[in-house]
């Protein structure tokens, strides 16, 4: 019902399942599809350019700030992460739904810089379940999986900076929540235009006048 | 995530499938019950006592308005409506969401004096086809017809009251996005409890107290 698609940034603690959650959305839901990031840290297993990230080295990464060709950019644990604008706006400007699967230092930026976006905060079950999915992962050394534990409670408690809340305990749950979420915001009133109702035989032509004074 | 339900409040002309889409959630989305109005007008084929209104005589109904039973009521086009308080209260107390089917006059009522409800309207896929399904509906006069249909488009333009828009065209996915929106607002950060989060241990204690100051 309206031109634009709904740009939604998820965000949450490093961990917390956020990428697995976006690409089920996209896989599942259509007219939704994945902003994919830059970043100057190095591919982990199964990792593919192009598809998780945009792999490069930091040189390239400069040139990109440089070129403002970034909507966000963030130095987390000491890699680079930049969210490349064109493509976003492209696809919002086709209708088309962005999810934005980024960090919470990110995600301010995003806030303190986009109109009109989403924010949806992932968490774990519970601090202890995270540590036990970052240990799995092992791709941390102990204290940094503290040091990403602390963190992780100090963006949960800033939860509200968020619009939406989402509890990754059981993946399918979470799916859907976030399912959810999209599909509802595409219907809010605020996405609507009076246009729309005219064009669609929903209102008199006088009634019209009235919306358009 | 959080102690009360949600009161949605889903509006929209007569004829437009409200009463339907309402059935449909209840049925299919656990933690959802419909708040069942008392109305003076007589009941139609199919339609049980207690299940779609309480049919009542006037001087019943003119009773519970002076008890102050009713959240709100209205008289539409001879008959009234109204919603009961008491077990719209005990459900949200329960953590239930609680859908309210009711005319526009009764939803801007419930504007004026509920706060944190969600409001739901909707709208046919245009007047023409509502037309068609009052026709069909057989219940109301050519005139009476004319009458509701110039009043739809009223209240369609007016659609900036109501939080969603939901345009009815098609059942499954009017129902999916009615579905949605309650999915979605359980998950809202706005309903979150901070108390929640400590108690799942979501947040460490030092940031525990740091939300509390």
């Amino acid at each position: 019902m309206s031109a634009n698609g709904v740009l939604v940034v998820v965000s949450g603690p490093s961990g917390v399942g956020k990428s697995t959650l976006c690409k089920n959305i996209v896989t599942q839901v259509p007219g939704t599809t994945l902003s994919v990031s830059y970043t100057t840290r190095h591919p982990r297993p199964n990792e593919r350019d192009g598809v998780e990230y945009y792999f490069v080295d930091d040189a390239r990464f400069q040139e990109s700030v440089r070129e403002e060709a970034f909507v966000e950019w963030a130095e987390v644990y000491g890699n680079k992460y930049g969210t490349p604008k064109r493509q976003l706006l492209e696809a919002l400007q086709k209708g088309i739904d962005v999810l934005l699967d980024i960090d919470a230092q990110g995600a301010k930026q995003i806030m303190e810089r986009v109109a009109g976006a989403v924010y949806v905060f992932v968490a774990p079950p519970s601090l202890d379940v995270l540590r036990n999915r970052l240990c799995r992962r092992a791709s941390d050394t102990p204290e940094e999986i503290e040091r990403r534990l602390h963190k992780a409670s100090d963006e949960i408690a800033n939860f509200k900076a968020y619009h939406y809340f989402v509890r990754n305990e059981e993946l399918l749950q979470a799916t859907k929540e976030l399912e959810s979420i999209i599909l509802a915001e595409r219907v809010k009133t605020n996405r609507l235009d009076p246009e729309f109702l005219v064009e669609n035989g929903l209102v008199e032509p006088v009634t019209m006048k009235k919306i358009a004074t």
